[in-house]
């Protein structure tokens, strides 16, 4: 395993002390907005349900990420957490963790390539029991470096779209050799995280980066999932004028029949005012897309990976490039058009200089889910094989029903009559 | 099997005239906004695709299902058909469609429980190799009365959530004895259908029925199922205050987050100006509600079976009961409140007087579905045993695409690299 | 005056009886709804505010405009009613409310222009002192043609935005006599009416008219005043794709800071599935937009007079012309391309066959703005000289008290120190 | 006139440089998204329009403002410029602004209450001929501190609805002794600065600051002029639960139509997730409503003063406070409640430590007419009297054209029939 230090090794000691505070101060933030954690947290740590697991974690390291670490930690795990995108870390929080008896951080901001492998495997010197992705990092770096940790390992967890799809074409292989829970895929995840959590904080995001509006604009979302879903439906909340761009056809008819424009990207270009990609697929914007764009346009990503915009091909075409305002980068064209890209096309609303990853309660919501996910593996990850597996139903509907009870939403419950009626089928009309 | 004559035989020789020329205009005007079925048509009457088949039909027999029967019928099949509801057939097409050469139609408005089923049962006088239902009504009929049937039937095709339902619960009892394909599960159903279909013309039936506007009305909407998000959506857009109730935790999540509120029944009842039930449950709005509620509410239904709303309790709380409009009965209670129900309860868009059922369009994706999915049944129906199947993804791909084309709407394709990263997962951050 | 007989002399004895049943449980339903005009009924009557003037009205004669008429005569004045639209006269309502001891009507529908005309000359045999006008017949047929009346008249009300637009036309030349109350630039009536009357009912109209969806379509909106927003907002509630039409750069402006596209009819004319002109000018679509249309577009006309679609230049232009389906003319080009156009261009909302003019509640809110301008005028008409009056605000914010305290809806009062801030300008920062 | 230094003189020399720096780089990223300001600048300085003039300002001095300062000055004029709120000045920018030869700035961060008026008279040393006031407290200083300059004054200029307020209260005491432009009664301002541009960034500031989410809060927003209905509608868009609370009747009458929860504060506050404030009056938030509130709740203002939350009875409420996170305060009450305002209460969407004021492109089309006003009165000055003015319409309808065709929309004109046809009156049905 690599020697890498932990954060705490990694600032000056003054550095150090005053990152702890702001670390706990942001922590304790997300903690007062995330009632969900707070009661699993009260049952996790009075039941140790966590107790003897060792859990290896690759995520965004930021304030509500943290509440997920701690809880697992007091929970009774021993937890290596580092980050899973070399600029989302928050150094202060990663900071904070670090002084958990049970965790250690090694996630620090602006790491280059290597050091960033390093600390993912870093994390794996922990001999984890349990996998915690957000992005496949480590079960990649489990079943490519150290296969060795495969037969101590219950099981994992992974919480992206293209995590989750990649850990799929792995298994159709038949090369994926633990159970990892799909967290990305249960309704909890794709509503909540991917329409209100990416929809709501890229936006924002873009708005305080430029100063810009979002009425009247023309604002292509490139992609029309639930990440899509939520960043269309949202501009268009802001009086956006929407163009979606799809290469599904039910997807394509979806947005039509919502009332959104439908284009080729090569259309959209040319009318756009602002750009943002969502489809975890790689170069969505390219060229002859550039080419035809207007002065002035913005480019944003709100995928995982920084692959959608083409900035390679960007870079070759622009005669001139400068920061013409924090997180945003201008390319001058030969004809003096200028297209300004925000967060070097990484993920907007984590990567932008001012932004804060999803909403706290969204997380909440999530991470809820992963918590119960670890739970569940540690409690009956023998019932699982290898693969990956969808979220139990009844998981996912108990962090609903805690959020619900949380927030004072009362519903309903079926009657008898009621639940005896959906189960039959043997009544005439 | 019953004796039981086709429409032609139960009108007069001069109502039957003048409504077949009046059913005609009606289907002239639906195939004019129905794309998807025009190409359909072509390709499948070109091919005789259907040649040598008899399908029995139980639909909701109007313009715009009369489109779907002939185009099977243009096919080569001969065809059986009648209603699936005694209050939604439109007679005049009933007797146009009567008048192709491989149609009968036993399809009658108004008819008693006893005609009903008859009528039911005379379709199957046709020994059908394939049965349409909406409603489950037919596949009921065969297996309960005619099992003789079932050998000779490829497949069969049913349109309705509360159809499928209950076709599971029977396929889960071991009980359903041919394949059926659950139309209703696909994803263009529910979105189009549900969404956009039954949301649209239930405000717009209920509006029309009352001449009652939406805007700042307290509607409530119970269940948050495909029928419910599109009910209350299109309330909302109609700047309605809308207020959800659920029994499924997650559902009623989903709702609080998308900004609705969400309520037990028990309160929304108090403060509701307008209730519409989607349920496909029954006893969802009872006399503890009746109770409670204002002067003047509305009560509609738009989930397929009249068992909503309880209207015995209803029936037997009011001193007085009149019609106050057409379509619209009074319930006048002890302390003179009106709690006013449409179309008693039955379906709100089918049933009530000024209705038309599904939207033009609309129908034409549904139907698009419902054609290819018998086409499949009759080409490939022994690729598929006994039981409740899904509609292959690449049917319901190729509706889509017919109906984008139809509309002009072009969007983009993978390109060899874009589907080629899509199935890959070894490559990094 | 000409003679002209009331409903009662125009219908059959048998006919009389019936309409008259049937235009009273009309108009209990309408009364049931209108807890404005109820609580103004009961005040006025007590006071008998009404009591010896004669008031000559023209409006749509329908259940909601009916209470209006019957609350003026409840309050003591003789009535005399006609209609203002020769398709928008219910038979029924007009025949009940000639029952009325105080009230005569001279409405029907399907009257030739010259019975039009006799009508509106029938009321003034009543020698008005009040003149209440839907489009300024009355105000007019007074100064063309009997100028003796206007030395009786106190003064008139006129509802709609093309009346009031003629009338201050009128003023403008000095040849208005009387005081007008120009009820429709109130607040109340352009909120709600317009907006919400005139948006909702329109596209209800033609969606029953139709069997067509809103969603996905593109619906073109000409003209961005009150009665277009209406219509835009609420069309895109229903997820049309919408796109307006304007002359004016600021209402061109906002509707495109709100999202839609904004277009030259001409540009609008070859993309759009709808269209609704609501402009109250002339020839907004003409020969050069009809040209560029697709097969099966719809036509439809919100404006007060039927001159906003250029039919005659349609009739030219077409082959072939059809009634494709009740209230829908179908015209065909030389290329086969329909064009169908909805209630002849007349008022969608009050013209087409299924169709119900405004929601009972919407009037409700602007008849009460009628009445109290009827009362204000007795008691003190003579505060007002001759010209268009403004609707004094005090009157406006009465019924809009009324309403609320109706629908149950509490809102704050200011307080002494808040009041007596918002009238101080002498505090710094 | 108070001897009071200009930024240049209060910046060490080395911050001074950097200031400069950062300044121009803010202000050439808002000059690129301003097209209305660029093509007022190329003919404003072409013709040299402000020749001669000398303009005191008082505004939020930042990157946008700036650009308004900067054409005014390169029309020709002598500027003076300082804050118009002791937390809005960016002093990067001011320091930018006052490099040019005809600006003098005296905004500076931070200052206390004497340093604020010390500019602000400061301003008034230049002895200007026009004021340009966001508050009034130009017009103030002049008329309370230098009555003398009166006599040189052309006019002024007002941009906020509360300046516009407390100007006509002086002028209706007849104390107002020149005229002043009410830039905010403009539909340009009021639609797209209120409406579009303090909805937008209002939420946009509260989320990033934070980092909570929308979906499915209940926001209360007090006030429903042009600032709250931005604010609800926004707010709606992203999926809110949106509660208003009103003293006027026909606005909270508007709200409940549009399909809004209207409530007494007093019950809102016991619901309300976040507050935020747009009345423009005091104590709208007060001692009885911060004692029945929920833990957690955000409290936010985004009126101009910070008067509508009563922090002081918070003060005495609370039995601790500290700073949450940057910009939010959380007043801890007896029992554990939190509560965190935000941005001590003042304008938000400048105030709060992530903000940028409104968005570029709003602030366009507000200074577009701020500059065209200008210019009026320098050329048409002497036409107005004494007093508070409307805007002339026609220049706020060059300021749309403009936008329109930076924007590259194109709309339709009226032809010569149609124009001929709005003038008339005398055409019949």
């Amino acid at each position: 395993m690599t020697e890498y230090p932990p954060i705490s090794e990694q600032l000056s000691a003054d550095d150090l002390e005053s990152a702890r505070t702001e670390g706990r101060r942001k922590m304790d933030w997300a903690d007062q907005h995330m009632p969900i954690m707070n009661a699993l947290r009260d049952s996790f740590e009075a039941d140790q349900v966590l107790e003897g697991e060792r859990i290896a974690m690759a995520m965004h390291v930021e304030a509500k990420t943290a509440i997920l670490v701690e809880v697992l930690a007091d929970a009774g795990a021993e937890v290596a957490v580092t980050g899973c995108n070399p600029l989302s870390t928050h150094d202060d929080v990663s900071a904070a963790l670090d002084t958990h008896e049970r965790i250690t951080s090694y996630a620090k901001r602006g790491v280059d390539d290597e050091e960033y492998y390093d600390a993912i495997h870093a994390t794996l010197g922990l001999e984890p029991t349990i996998t915690v992705d957000d992005g496949m990092d480590l079960v990649a770096a489990v079943h490519e470096d150290y296969p060795e940790l495969i037969d101590g390992i219950v099981g994992g967890a992974e919480e992206t779209t293209t995590g989750v799809h990649r850990l799929r074409a792995m298994d159709d292989d038949g090369a994926l050799e633990y159970p990892v829970f799909a967290v990305n895929d249960t309704p909890m995840k794709r509503l909540f995280d991917n329409i209100h959590g990416t929809g709501e904080s890229s936006l924002a995001s873009i708005a305080m980066t430029t100063n810009l509006s979002w009425a009247g604009k023309n604002v292509v979302v490139a992609g029309f999932g639930y990440c899509g879903k939520g960043v269309a439906r949202k501009a268009s909340g802001q009086n956006a004028n929407v163009i979606v761009t799809e290469v599904e056809p039910r997807r394509a008819l979806e947005a039509h029949m919502e009332g959104y424009d439908v284009l080729p990207m090569a259309e959209a270009a040319e009318i756009g005012d602002v750009f943002i990609t969502t489809t975890g697929n790689r170069d969505v914007i390219v060229e002859e897309h550039f080419e035809g764009m207007k002065d002035g346009v913005l480019l944003a990503n709100a995928g995982h990976f920084d692959i959608e915009i083409d900035l390679e091909a960007l870079v070759d075409l622009a005669v001139d490039t400068y920061e013409a305002r924090d997180g945003v980068e201008a390319y001058e064209l030969e004809d003096g058009r200028r297209l300004n890209v925000i967060a070097e096309g990484r993920l907007v609303n984590l990567a932008a200089p001012i932004s804060l990853g999803h909403p706290v309660e969204v997380m909440d919501q999530s991470f809820g889910v992963q918590a119960a996910c670890v739970r569940e593996m540690v409690e009956n990850g023998d019932e699982y094989g290898p693969g990956v597996h969808e979220v139990p139903d009844e998981l996912d509907k108990e962090i609903a029903e805690i959020k619900l009870e949380a927030e004072g939403v009362e519903f309903d419950a079926l009657t008898d009559t009621q639940r005896e009626y959906m189960g039959s089928w043997d009544h005439g009309t």
